[in-house]
């Protein structure tokens, strides 16, 4: 991974060490439960290599004795074959990721070793209190010779002081990037801005990258993501039509437009939507920007609660305000 | 007006200089014609006072000898007693604005004295070229007694030297504020930083506020909105739902939920939302952030051929960019 860094950026650089991560299968998985065809994978695949993508996360490596394989599709827990299936042996600039939940992955068993497999990056997704878990993971995965990433979820919610000393134990392992997660989409600007500032600073002190993952809760995914990336965060992730979790995330055509490095392109990705999201929204999966995606949001609450109103063709947005306020 | 000025603001604060201005009749009016009934509009009256809104632009002021009002919906026109009809003699807080667009409106007619009308605020919407026309009008509107802005659009289009020479003949007149316009959505909130920063720098000087009017084609709007009020802008345009040409403005109930000062409150607005803008939906007025518009607000330009593209059910968007490519 280059760690080359430039820690204010302008609008108008062209920093080579900016890298963008497309997790479309990943976090778009979560809308239709991993159902993708092989066409859509393959497709996918060949976007992101024309357009300029550096990373493309296929999935999750969840756990089979913890989830039923019958009830997921396959991006729920990226079989070395099914990866294989897709992208041969990957004979490009591609970067492979997958995304291994603290908790929920077998990763002793399942994440053979990096010169076994396709797979380039291991996502290590950490809540705060799991950190030392998360950690164990992340030296086994780099001790196996992958790129490891660790993912804070739901910094939102976390105290700043457990928040810093979280970072600190990170720097001191052996991860190669840690992101900015804003997994409620809950933040500002302003305050992707301050967070952005401590975990650069504290990750350059050790050598070490930062990622940002948004979600679109109040319009805000691709204005957080480019206000990370002002504020010397190199790691972007994005999904194509922002298709995601709840109200989604930063759409990964917008920012491939945004983003002056020439390798970068976006008509391979818009002409994938024509092909395929157009479809699938034709076929009624939904994600994107809504008033309950809002209401979690401003009220810094886990979206399970707006997708199942949306899920229900509930349209009453007081009532459901109300209810979330009940809650907190 | 309140001059009262927080140069660069905190998320923290609570500036009781800031004042929100909905456009939905207006701006939302473009997209279907003004074709709103009234209990729409008295609806949205009513929902405006209780969030603690401190404008509502009703409509234009269009001249009846270039549109014809067969052809449009009376709030293209704005006519005293059909704003009476909603408002009766506006016994609230919630101050009327209507627009008037330099050379389309027959100003010295249509506009009364202010003590004769209910409507408190005249915006001027002039293009850089016609900055001396728009002089004419505000110093006739501030004659007959009216809050007066002026939004210069399309400032996207303008090369930075005219740009501060309009700004500065703007601030040499009556108008109370300066509008930062990005019609075509293009702008980033790096740019609206600097823009925000000469804008309230020329305005103040001459003791004048600066306002802020976004669109939506980058999934920008609120972002944009909120970095403008960052830097001293005053004056927030947002409309209900977004509710606007092509890809719509900044979302009135995310800008009111984001607000500090407790006056506001965003449940009005999405119980309107509930009532009225479902309706409007499912009835298929379009409207918000699709490909087309981030075209156009990538490629700088209008949004009318998107909206074209949009309504002639196209979905071809890569040979749409071609075509904006083209013509530029």
């Amino acid at each position: 991974m280059d760690n080359m860094q430039c820690p204010k950026r302008t609008l108008m650089d062209y920093c080579p060490d900016i890298k963008v991560m497309d997790c479309t299968l990943r976090d778009g998985g979560l809308v239709n439960n991993f159902a993708f065809t092989d066409e859509f994978a393959k497709d996918l695949y060949k976007a992101n290599i024309k357009a300029g993508v550096d990373y493309m996360e296929f999935g999750y490596k969840a756990s089979k004795e913890l989830f039923d394989p019958k009830d997921y599709g396959k991006w729920k827990f990226c079989c070395e074959e099914d990866i294989r299936a897709i992208v041969g042996e990957n004979d490009s600039p591609l970067r492979i990721s997958v995304m291994a939940d603290v908790g929920r992955c077998d990763y002793q068993n399942d994440i053979l070793l990096a010169q076994d497999s396709v797979i380039d990056m291991v996502r290590v997704a950490t809540y705060i209190h799991q950190i030392p878990a998360a950690i164990k993971m992340i030296e086994d995965c780099k001790q196996k010779g992958y790129e490891v990433t660790v993912n804070i979820m739901a910094v939102s919610k976390v105290n700043t002081d457990d928040l810093y000393a979280g970072l600190e134990l990170l720097a001191r392992s052996s991860v190669d990037a840690i992101y900015l997660v804003d997994s409620f989409g809950s933040f500002y600007p302003e305050q992707i801005t301050k967070l952005a500032q401590k975990y650069v600073e504290v990750a350059n002190a050790s050598g070490k990258i930062v990622g940002m993952h948004a979600h679109n809760n109040q319009q805000l995914a691709f204005a957080n993501t480019i206000e990370a990336c002002r504020m010397g965060i190199s790691l972007l992730d994005a999904t194509v039509s922002g298709m995601g979790r709840g109200a989604g995330n930063c759409y990964l055509e917008s920012l491939l437009s945004f983003l002056k490095n020439p390798k970068y392109d976006e008509v391979p990705i818009i002409r994938f939507v024509e092909k395929h999201i157009l479809k699938l929204k034709e076929e009624g999966v939904v994600w994107g920007y809504d008033i309950p995606y809002l209401l979690t949001g401003i009220l810094n609450s886990h979206p399970s609660s707006a997708i199942k109103f949306i899920k229900d063709r509930r349209k009453d947005y007081c009532n459901f305000m109300q209810e979330l306020l009940d809650v907190e």
